[in-house]
């Protein structure tokens, strides 16, 4: 097995010998939902203050709403939150490249059958070219959408990775 | 403000009160990805033993493979990660409802606009029937996607919401 397998097995025996919440109940206490960036300078429980059943949190890459979008639904419809933490965060990948970049590195790295299946899925990486901007827009485009009523509390945020900070944006 | 943005900057300030963590770079020092569900009671930090900066952790509705390529595509060729832990959960909701219920709940709730967007975006809410075969139908389908390539190691696992344990599927 490789180290990152023996690292779940060895965290999970420690994690599991003293987890003592194993009464929480499946839809998140707190009804809300953060929203945020794969991105490997991110721990969402300990930066933005999420205790275990809190709340849910969803992660992609950049952060992106319209990615989120059928998660977000299940979270609000099925599952009963009704407010969203959405938080994009400095130095993210999704500044770096454009959709044409990344087809032509799948091309070259993966080769013709893998660019085809990226043509067929009419695959949308979803980079953004400005932070701040990014995050109004993810905010407008949830403001917008008649799957997520207006009784649902948005608001957008940037976790700075050099300093530990988050702050809101709108 | 309502409580959950009270709790994202008060978190914040303690946080970065002591963070030490500005240096880490954008790629994911132990080259892996979690693929886990958005569901409240996971901490995947601490339940699967990931460091700041050591994997990319995505984190959707039901942990779904197929919801997640964009990210995963992104995660390995653009950001060089070679292996996805992918993490489902016993008591997921995902297990509790099918396409249909879900259309239903968001006609019955949101109303005729909501739904007839819901019918634009050809949405698929992804539900499964069964949790271990989900695990390794997700970890077959990114076998077989032309977009995720032979190295890449693959591993499905179940994390025990009762229990705090994670164990191997497949």
């Amino acid at each position: 097995m490789s180290g990152s397998k023996q690292n779940v097995e060895s965290a999970s025996t420690c994690y599991a010998a003293s987890f003592d919440k194993g009464h929480l109940a499946l839809p998140p206490s707190k009804k809300y939902l953060v929203l945020t960036c794969m991105d490997a300078r991110i721990d969402p429980a300990q930066a933005f203050g999420i205790e275990l059943g809190d709340a849910h949190v969803i992660r992609n890459a950049g952060a992106s709403a319209v990615d989120a979008l059928r998660s977000i639904i299940i979270s609000q419809q099925l599952l009963g939150t009704d407010e969203i933490v959405l938080v994009k965060h400095t130095g993210c990948g999704m500044l770096t490249f454009e959709n044409a970049d990344a087809y032509q590195i799948v091309r070259k790295k993966l080769g013709q059958a893998a660019t085809e299946e990226l043509h067929e899925r009419k695959l949308d990486f979803l980079p953004f070219p400005e932070l701040e901007r990014a995050v109004a827009e993810d905010v407008d485009f949830l403001k917008r959408s008649q799957l997520v009523p207006d009784s649902v509390a948005l608001s957008g945020w940037v976790y700075e990775v050099e300093t530990g900070q988050t702050r809101r944006v709108v």
